[in-house]
């Protein structure tokens, strides 16, 4: 290659090679801010608190994953940072991933948005069974090891299977209170969704849920 | 002692004895229906779910009580004894005693009555802070590890934190909507407490939670 050549093409070559690498980074979604007033009556969602497998393709609006999300593991008292859910001595070591159609989300309670993470559906690798490919929302709960203070994960097992369950509660009712479908997964092949998620060491894949319009 | 005597004396001493044995012994509680239908809507709900360590030493009315134990861990549909919590596998491993000031109580969630268990105030025993023994109501949520399928509890542990912890949100939330004060508690001498509890070696403490008006 000529060096005319190169310097009359390579400032086009660069931007086309950049434009490529932005073309799979994933857009964060900007969440409307939620409804935080609203729903159906406590003792009426209570009521109605079931476990669904059965799910339309049908995607969520906007508000309803904004306000889901709220629900799930908002920020409900912004002087604190505190949330809707409680945590061991307040470590707030869940995150909420939402695999979706179009990619991998992080929850952002903070800025109530989720962030890019890689844009690739990785929903039917949430779980073994078929309708977790075709639900338009799967949440996956990960808790960051590094926020534990250390020492086996083991030993933490309770405290993080609590912390999430104080998490999947929230959508339990959400989803009673919306008429949504939602079913809370155990069996999860971890390791392999956390490679295909690609998480850190210190990350470790507690529960997902499966969230949509009942069938 | 002469034949005389025995004969006159022996059934007033039998049925002396045996109102002994009665007093120590603690009568069930029957509660009043639980109300299904109301409550605040969920969303103002879930903006005012806070974890709170001031408690007033009034008791709950038994109204308030059977409500809450409803929205705990209560039946919800009769027709397959399903709850308003999930369980893996609707294993439904999880039990809730009850620590008042009168004695320690089982939920029997298919009758919805307290069971007596003992007739001792062991709210004390339920945890290391001095407000423990001063709320009216400290839950203690415990494992029957007999329906877990045999194997190391410890591989259970994430299992057991995570049915807790939707049995414990369900309860912060309702606390939430009636203006109560909670907080849960993995800071539990689980061991001591088994003990005075009078545990069977396949049950396992997995938390507490604290419930009163707030001072």
């Amino acid at each position: 290659m000529d060096l005319i050549f190169l310097r009359r093409f390579l400032p086009a070559v660069l931007t086309a090679v950049c434009a490529l690498g932005q073309a799979q980074e994933l857009k964060p979604i900007q969440l409307p801010p939620p409804q935080t007033e609203g729903g159906r009556p406590l003792m009426q969602v209570l009521k109605e608190r079931a476990t669904s497998r059965e799910f339309r393709a049908d995607k969520l609006p906007p508000q309803v994953l904004s306000n889901l999300l709220w629900a799930a593991w908002g920020v409900n008292r912004s002087d604190s940072g505190k949330r809707t859910a409680p945590s061991a001595s307040n470590r707030q070591e869940i995150e909420i991933y939402a695999a979706m159609a179009d990619g991998l989300y992080l929850y952002d309670a903070k800025t109530h948005a989720l962030k890019g993470v890689l844009a690739a559906d990785l929903r039917a690798a949430t779980g073994n069974q078929e309708f977790v490919g075709q639900a338009p929302l799967n949440l996956v709960y990960v808790a960051d090891l590094s926020r534990m203070g250390g020492g086996d994960p083991q030993r933490h097992a309770m405290t993080l299977g609590a912390d999430t369950g104080f998490i999947a509660q929230n959508v339990y009712l959400f989803c009673a209170s919306e008429r949504l479908a939602t079913v809370v997964r155990g069996l999860v092949d971890r390791e392999k969704l956390a490679q295909v998620m690609k998480l850190r060491p210190d990350q470790r894949i507690t529960y997902s849920q499966t969230v949509g319009y009942p069938r």
